[in-house]
C-alpha cells in the first residue's frame, strides 16, 4: 500500500477501504507518512468529504490513537455535553449544578485554549482557591461526591487530533464539515458516557455561518455516533450576538449562578432548561421537552441547583459563599458605560467583536503566553430586538489598566441600530438526535 | 502576507495577486513556506485550477527561479519542439537532419529521467562516441556548426519546478493540467527560442488518456504562451499504439534515418513531416502545412536531410557511416518473433505495455540507477488496422540476456484483435497556435 495511491482515491472522490485509512493514519502518527502527504489528504477531504463508513473508522483511528476513558467507579448516569464554541457560554456552569439536581453525572474534558474569553476551566479559575482534579481517580472522586468532574485535555486523548489540528490550522483544512465532525467526536468518544450532547453554535459568531453548515455538521456528528451506537443529541443555537449578558471570565460565574437562582437572562435561561431537559430525556426520566423543563424550572424554584453548584465549589476548593456573596470573586477597578449616540431597535450585535472587546482587556488568550485576568470583560445591556434611546447605555466595560480604548471602539462597531423595529431571535433553532428519542 | 491565507483562497476559488503568488513561491523556494503547506496548495489547485493571469504570474516564478539561457551567439531562428512523452518517439532525432536542412536550429534541453525507454540523450548515447555539450557554449558553437544542439537539464534551470515535481508525485498532484502547463512552459520559456512547437500526446499510451483533456493541456500551454507574446504550436497527436515500428533506443536511431530516407513508417512519417511543415510556417518560409510539407518531401528525396544528420552526428564524436552500416550501432545477441494465436485485424496496441516489454528488456530506466542497454527493444510488424494471420509475426524482440519471457508476455498481452475490419487511426488529431498563423 502506498500513501499518495491512497490520496489519489480520495482526490477522485472514490471510497477509501478499512485497510487504507488505517494504514495511511498509522502512517500519520508513527511518521512513517509525512506531513505534506498528509496536509494533501487533508484537502482532498476538503473538496470530497467523507462517506459514513470512512468516517465510522477515521474517527475510531482518531479516538484509539491514545488513551481511552472509562469510568467504571461511577454510578451515575453520565452526560457529556460539548459546544462548539460561542462568545458569552456559561453552560457548563450551570449545569454543575443543574445535572447533579437530577442525579446525573458529567465528567468531562475541557479545554483552555485559546479565544475571547477563557475555557470553561479558565472561568471556573476565576474562583480562588478553585483546583481541577489531575487524575482520573481525583476526577472520579469529584463526579461521585458531586456530580460534575470536569478535568482539562492530557496529549494522551485522540493524540492524532492534535497532530491533525495542528497541519489543518495551516494548510487552510480547517473548516472542512467531517474533519471538524471526526476530531469532536472522536475526543467525545473517547471519554465514555451515557449520553453526548452537543450544542452546535450557528452564527456571525461560530464557527458555522449559516444553518445549513451548521444542520450538515450536525448530521455529520450524529452520523458518526450512531456509527458507535451512541446516544447523541445535536442542539442548533444562536450565536448571531452573544449568548446571556456577561462576557468575562467572573462576571459569566456570577451570571450563571444568577440564573440557577431564576434571575438569569432569557436566551441563557432557555438553553440551560432545553439542554437539561434533554439529558433527562436520554436518561429516560421525562418523555417530552416540556416535561424536562419543568422539572428544572422546580430545581431552580426549590433551591437545589444553587445547592449543588455550592457543593461543586466547596469539593473543587473554593469559598462556596461566593454565590451569595460576588465580592469574593475578583473584581476589576473600573467600570465604564457605552452609550448609543442614535434611537433605535438592536438589529445585529457582532459576537465575534464583543468577544474581541473582552480579550483584549485581559479576558481571554491571544497566544498561549498570555495570563488572564478574570475580573475584566463586558455586560451588555441591551440585546437584540431591545429598543435603545440615543445616550442610552448599549453596555459596561469592566477593565483595569489596559486597552480600554480599543475595548469601547470594538464594542460600539458591534452593535448595529436600525430605525424600524426588530423582532426578538430564538436561541434555539433545531434539535436532532440518534438513538435517543 | 501568511501562507495559510493564500491556500485558502486558493481552496475558495478566489483568484490570487502577482503578489502572493509570489510570496508563496519564494518562501516555497527559501524554506518558509514548508513542502506540507505547499502540498495542500498543490491539491487546492488540483480542484479549483487557475486564471491565465495566475498562470502567467505562476510560470513567471517558475521560469525566473533559476538560470534563463539565451542564445546570442546563435545567428539560426531556433525552434523548440517538445514532446510530452510516447512510447516510439524518436522526433526529434529526425529533426535534428530535417530543421538543419532548412537552417532551422534547434537547441534544446532534453530529459535522461525514468521511462519505458531512454529519453533523447540516451537514444544518442546508442551510437558509440557521441558526446552531448556540457557548457552553454559547446551547446551554441554545436548549433553554429550543424543547426542542432541538445544538452542535458542542468539543475540550475527552473529549479523551483525540480521541488515542485517531486512533491507531486508524492501527494497525487502530479496530473492537474495547469501544474503540468506550468511546469512545461517554464521549461520551454527559461531556455530562448523563436518558437516553440508542442507534440502532445494522447491515448492510453499517454498521459493525456482523451482528447479532451489533451485540449485543455494544448490550450493552457497555448494561453501561458500567448502570455510571454511567444509563437507556440501544440500538435494533438495519437498514442493510442506506439509511434513507428521501433521501440528501444539503437533502434529508434535506425527508424528515424529510414525515415529521413523516405522509408519511415507512415505514422511516423506524416508526424515528422507535420513539425517541420509547422517549423517553415513559424519561420515564415511557407503560408501553407502543405507548401511545408513538400518541402520536406523535396529535402528527404535530395539527401539534405539524410546528409546533415550525418554532420550532427560526426561532429557530436560519432561515426556517420553509421547512416549506412547500421552494424555500427549496438546490436542485441538474439531476436525472436512473436507470433499472433488468432486471425483478424489489430485493434489496438496498449503503448505502455508495449513500452514495458522493452523496458525489461534493459532498453529503459525502472530507477535512477539502473544502466541502459541501446541494442535491446521491440519492432513492431502490425499496427492497428493491420490485418493478421494465425501464426504470422507481430512483433520482433531483440534482447540479450534479460526478462525475455516477461516481454512476450507484455507483448502478446499489448495487442487486441478483432474479428471485423478494423480502420488505421490518424497520428495528427488537431494543431492550435498562438502568434504564428
Amino acid at each position: 500500500m502506498r500513501a499518495v495511491d491512497i490520496i489519489q482515491k480520495k482526490r477522485d472522490g472514490i471510497e477509501l477501504t478499512d485497510a487504507e485509512i488505517s494504514f495511511f493514519l498509522d502512517g500519520a502518527m508513527g511518521g512513517t507518512v509525512p506531513d505534506y502527504q498528509l496536509s494533501a489528504f487533508l484537502m482532498a477531504v476538503y473538496f470530497n468529504g467523507m462517506t459514513k463508513e470512512e468516517l465510522k473508522t477515521f474517527t475510531s483511528k482518531m479516538m484509539h490513537s491514545g488513551d481511552l476513558i472509562n469510568f467504571e467507579g461511577i454510578k451515575k448516569f453520565l452526560i457529556d455535553k460539548h459546544s462548539t464554541g460561542g462568545v458569552g457560554d456559561k453552560t457548563t456552569i450551570a449545569l454543575a449544578g443543574l445535572f447533579a439536581a437530577f442525579d446525573i453525572g458529567t465528567a468531562k474534558l475541557s479545554g483552555r485554549g485559546l479565544g475571547h474569553t477563557g475555557g470553561t476551566i479558565d472561568k471556573f479559575e476565576a474562583i480562588d482557591g478553585f483546583k481541577f482534579p489531575e487524575t482520573k481517580e481525583e476526577l472520579i472522586n469529584m463526579v461521585n461526591e458531586t456530580g460534575t468532574g470536569i478535568m482539562g485535555y492530557s496529549d494522551k486523548i485522540v493524540p492524532l487530533d492534535k497532530k491533525l489540528y495542528s497541519l489543518r490550522d495551516v494548510t487552510a483544512t480547517v473548516s472542512s464539515i467531517p474533519l471538524i465532525a471526526s476530531s469532536i467526536m472522536s475526543k467525545k468518544l473517547a471519554v465514555q458516557a451515557d449520553g453526548i450532547i452537543l450544542d452546535v453554535k450557528v452564527g456571525s459568531g461560530a464557527f458555522m455561518k449559516d444553518i445549513d453548515q451548521a444542520r450538515e455538521l450536525a448530521k455529520t456528528m450524529l452520523s458518526i455516533g450512531d456509527s458507535f451506537n451512541r446516544k447523541v443529541v445535536t442542539v442548533l443555537t444562536n450565536m448571531d450576538q452573544p449568548l446571556g449578558h456577561a462576557v468575562g471570565n467572573a462576571n459569566e460565574i456570577i451570571e450563571a449562578i444568577e440564573t440557577l437562582k431564576g434571575r438569569g437572562p432569557e436566551d441563557f435561561t432557555e438553553l440551560v432548561e432545553t439542554i437539561v431537559a434533554l439529558a433527562l430525556q436520554i436518561k429516560g426520566d421525562v418523555s417530552t421537552l416540556e416535561e424536562g423543563k419543568a422539572k428544572v424550572l422546580e430545581a431552580i424554584k426549590s433551591g437545589k441547583a444553587i445547592d449543588h453548584l455550592k457543593a461543586f465549589i466547596a469539593c473543587a476548593g473554593g469559598n462556596p459563599d461566593l454565590v451569595d456573596d460576588y465580592s469574593l470573586l475578583p473584581k476589576a477597578k473600573h467600570e465604564v458605560e457605552v452609550k448609543s449616540n442614535k434611537s433605535g431597535w438592536v438589529y445585529r450585535i457582532e459576537a465575534e467583536e464583543i468577544g474581541k472587546s473582552a480579550m483584549v482587556l485581559g479576558a481571554g488568550r491571544e497566544t498561549k503566553e498570555d495570563i488572564i485576568d478574570h475580573s475584566v470583560g463586558v455586560i451588555l445591556k441591551k440585546k437584540v430586538g431591545d429598543y435603545v434611546k440615543e445616550g442610552e447605555t448599549l453596555a459596561i466595560i469592566q477593565y483595569n489598566d489596559k486597552n480600554l480604548d480599543s475595548s469601547i471602539k470594538l464594542l460600539e462597531d458591534a452593535y448595529t441600530i436600525e430605525d424600524r423595529e426588530v423582532s426578538k431571535t430564538n436561541v434555539i433553532f433545531e434539535i436532532h438526535s440518534v438513538n435517543v428519542l
